[in-house]
């Protein structure tokens, strides 16, 4: 099938999870909506999450997607269940394979969760963590300046290590040997957060099995695009052409030029 | 005229100029509406601006109100002049209030302006000071780490003291005597940001000015309530009811009961 994934973000965070589905899935086209006039979702209400969830799919499915990754964490955590109900076409989330994921890499079965407020809100990690085991223990924490900080270019900075020290102290106080990212933005603090945790915690970025999952399913169901050509990738945003671009030729291993503009409240 | 004041804001910082209007035309009926699902404006285009503030102008309208006040700083500097052309009732911002208030303190006639990247941007403020008084010099600073500093609750911190230090420190190699705090939430930072700038840098807020442009604008064009009780306050935001009242309880001199979410995008 030729037809393209669409993957959608509340803003740019979701293009390392377009990346390594280009890395793991390099003939399959793909659209990518970035939902940059109304970033940040991490601090909205669930139905405000979910109504502009839907608007992006409805948007998606217009431009005739096989099959959907809703790449925010935070959309995932709280619009999946809802998306899948009233779709026929896939649509998988990031949770479930970053869940999937730090439960292969625990042994002590303590697990961390860093998210946005609506995503720890939901308690959707704990949730798929203890689906997998109920034997884990999840330890959660929302992380809310994470994202300013790395907005603002801090992703080494005392300022950013200070943070960082008061939101996860309180996980050190459990014997977590596997945190989760569960923010596309927070792998871009993957340093910072891995010297104040110590070598003995291993961090978890769900972009990377989520593209394992993706792959599986098109595989099951006989949805991959067989053509022999690389696939061709286009992305939309709701604001700031200029800005994506220049984050996304950072993020990206190949150039991004056809960004085009969506008025996607009328969606 | 007993039709009330609309007064709009990104969210909930503009509260602190209804509660100034409260205090200075304590006569007048006041519908307040806080974009809170589509927050913050600093960060987005002009044109994704310009289209939330017609929106929610539209929106007022339907309400009934007399006169318009743009409370929001991102708003005001980029969106004002369409909606003035586009409206026939007086719609007013905050920051030729803002300006005018500077202009009336400053001795060196060295004036800093401290506000989100869109107002900076914009320039505005600029040209309001310099249309005051040409003799004027004006030194203009983006702080994108202010409004979620102080959401995050750390106004009295030594983490903002750090990034009010980095934002700050060029602005003290002019002579400046009076700085304009360009967003409705940067009040909050009032002390921490007359710490580092010292007593002889007055701190000015448009709030108060921009209520007092009101009232004057009110008694010229002969708009004024002159009924002998209270006025009422209603208010509306996109998203996040409990959180907006929450705030509100902590801003204003009365109890804010009804609340209501409406859905914006539909106006």
């Amino acid at each position: 099938m030729e037809e393209p994934i669409g993957v959608f973000d509340s803003g740019v965070g979701g293009l390392t999870v377009a990346r390594e589905i280009m890395r793991q899935l390099p003939g399959e086209n793909m659209i990518y909506f970035g939902d940059t006039a109304r970033v940040p979702y991490g601090s909205k209400s669930e139905e405000t999450i979910i109504k502009y969830s839907k608007q992006i799919v409805r948007f998606l499915l217009s431009k005739g997607v096989k099959a959907i990754v809703v790449a925010c964490n935070t959309a995932s955590a709280l619009a999946l269940d809802v998306l899948q109900q009233e779709n026929d076409i896939p649509i998988i989330g990031v949770l479930e394979p970053g869940a999937i994921a730090a439960a292969e890499t625990t042994v002590t079965k303590n697990i961390g969760v860093i998210a946005t407020v609506a995503t720890i809100k939901s308690g959707m990690y704990n949730y798929y963590l203890r689906k997998i085991d109920p034997q884990i223990t999840v330890v959660s924490k929302a992380c809310p300046l994470f994202v300013p900080l790395v907005e603002e270019g801090l992703t080494e900075d005392r300022v950013t290590d200070d943070i960082i020290q008061r939101y996860l102290h309180e996980l050190k106080d459990y014997e977590i040997d596997s945190l989760i990212l569960g923010c596309t933005h927070y792998p871009l603090l993957r340093n910072a957060i891995g010297r104040y945790m110590g070598e003995e915690v291993k961090l978890v970025n769900p972009a990377y099995e989520t593209a394992k999952s993706l792959k599986r399913l098109l595989q099951d169901k006989n949805m991959m695009n067989t053509q022999p050509e690389k696939g061709k990738y286009t992305y939309f945003v709701s604001d700031g052409v200029e800005d994506f671009i220049s984050f996304a030729d950072r993020v990206l291993p190949c150039d991004v030029k056809m960004t085009s503009i969506v008025n996607i409240e009328s969606y």
